[in-house]
């Protein structure tokens, strides 16, 4: 994959940029017409670029937590927006990670039924994974992600040196986003990424191979399956348990990890149903093993985690809908009942944790 | 155009059928999966149906009224409908006019970053036009319309039974959206509708055909720019003039015959700007006169009307941005400097204004 490649989309084709310096990019967009989300903690970490930037474009910063994920705060957003003047024809900026990303691309997708949006991603997570495939993710009331729509930006630009300000919690993140991505495709990438963990957290210029590499997994999926209703169903793997993880800790874990350790669950429950044998468990647990979040997973409720279970969006009636791995190495989706013997599965795999 | 026909759609293509009874063909759906969200005016008026329904189905009865067509009112119906044990793969029935439409249709275009729909359309606006299309609509503050989506539904059942409830205001307002589908088509139907005004209104059966032509010119344009990013701009035609006579007037005009007006306004601008002459713009007049709203134009404020032109969301810059009628019928977008002249033109019109 070259710097720069086209994603292919049902509402315009977009263009996915690996870019140096994310302050001449910026300038290259109209002074007048674009109006720039920002993540308020990189104001003090890129000082400098910010201070050149701001001054010229309608900007407002954005406190990125997940209380402000919501339709109030995008509402708001919307009302701001209009008073400094954004019209149809304009074009909001997004600057920062997943939450931003969230609320600019909601609130880009619903105002005037659509103007047109770019995005600066600046976590891991979001440089790997989410800056492209059209989601878009707003928690109502406590129900995380209820709601949202499907909304890709124009253009996404990828700027390797944010990732240096990360830290370490949130480079492990976007880690589990790669190794779903590398295990759907069943990259040789793994190994090198894995072999060298501690290496590629020091040092996140690493990162950028994997970036694309990511990406260009996930591009040809999204590509046929944008709206996620067969292929891309795939890309849930390790999601559904792991979702239920970051419920249960209160959000202790980070996305990624729990997504690390929800494939672990996934590969651990589709071995004991006879999809997969256990060598291949043991050789998928140890390629994970580094980046499993270091919890103690027994001193959770574990009925805390079958009740998030039990209320995953995606299930049928009172099944559990989940994506495994099987013994190729290939994905399935499979409607298994929410029953004891599964319930004893993931209490046997709670059981046996330590990391 | 047959009782049934296909609209092809990027998100999903949909079926539209002409149907007699909406009763039994609802009581086609899920009894588990279905949620019916119903305008509760209706409840009175089909007292039987809904009485042989309701009991049966989850629903929620809809005060339809611009107040309500809120993100707010959305985000308490989802939380209703969640209560009420709605999923991921369970449809939302839509039983009204164009206010039940938006709610509904934006409401399951954010839950679960969508849900299904289905659509029983029950005012002449709302079956010959807007049913199909994809476009929603939400206020914000004091914005009309500023936030929506684009959210076709699976299936559209049209009932002209419903049509016998409707206040004759209703009535002329649906004209008022089909006599702009005829001038955008040139269709030989127009002549026939107004020539039998006053049986077709006393007679709202004979409204069948006319809902099937226009929503099949309607069709033919959707199919191919359902984004509204070029030919189906025209169909703004009268709207931007239209709309800026509702919010003169507090929305004391119905939608359908404010855009009645703004077509005569537009073909006015038209004639005096060079693209039409005056025997066109008469012909067009004297066609569109029975449909006009009888107000007196000399008592409003004029500097309200340009104010509502002036934000017209399709504005560029300080352009009005407006759809003109020109010599041959034909009509087309025309980006025009808002200055004293265009104001002039609309002053005399509004002077010469007797309906």
């Amino acid at each position: 994959m070259s710097e720069v490649f086209t994603v292919k989309s049902i509402f315009r084709n977009y263009q996915v940029q690996l870019i140096d310096g994310f302050e001449k990019s910026i300038f290259q967009h109209s002074m007048q017409n674009s109006f720039i989300l920002v993540d308020q903690n990189l104001l003090a970490l890129f000082e400098k670029q910010f201070a050149s930037i701001l001054p010229q474009y309608h900007h407002i910063s954005i406190e990125a937590n997940e209380t402000n994920k919501t339709m109030d705060y995008c509402q708001n957003l919307i009302i701001r927006l209009i008073e400094l003047g954004i019209r149809k024809n304009s074009t909001i900026i997004a600057v920062g990670g997943g939450i931003v990303q969230d609320i600019a691309a909601f609130t880009s997708s619903i105002l005037f039924r659509g103007v047109k949006w770019m995005f600066y991603p600046t976590t891991l997570l979001a440089q790997a994974d989410s800056c492209i495939g059209s989601k878009t993710s707003i928690n109502l009331g406590n129900k995380k992600n209820l709601v949202g729509s499907f909304y890709p930006p124009s253009q996404v630009y990828i700027d390797a040196a944010f990732l240096n300000s990360l830290p370490v919690a949130d480079l492990k993140s976007g880690i589990g986003e790669i190794l779903h991505y590398y295990i759907y495709a069943d990259s040789p990438l793994i190994r090198p990424l894995m072999d060298n963990y501690e290496d590629v957290l020091a040092t996140p210029g690493l990162f950028v191979e994997h970036i694309k590499a990511s990406l260009a997994i996930k591009k040809e999926v999204i590509e046929k399956d944008e709206f996620d209703r067969g292929e891309r169903n795939k890309f849930n793997y390790g999601h559904t348990f792991g979702h239920a993880i970051e419920t249960m800790t209160h959000y202790g874990v980070s996305h990624g990890q729990a997504v690390t350790l929800g494939m672990d669950i996934a590969n651990y429950i589709s071995e004991k149903m006879g999809y997969m044998d256990k060598e291949t468990f043991n050789a998928m647990h140890s390629l994970l093993l580094k980046n499993l979040p270091e919890i103690n997973l027994r001193q959770y409720n574990l009925n805390t985690y079958f009740r998030a279970l039990s209320k995953d969006k995606k299930n049928i009636e009172n099944d559990l809908v989940c994506i495994l791995a099987t013994e190729n190495g290939s994905l399935k989706k499979i409607q298994m009942p929410f029953n004891d013997n599964l319930k004893n599965l993931i209490i046997s795999y709670f059981e046996g944790y330590a990391c």
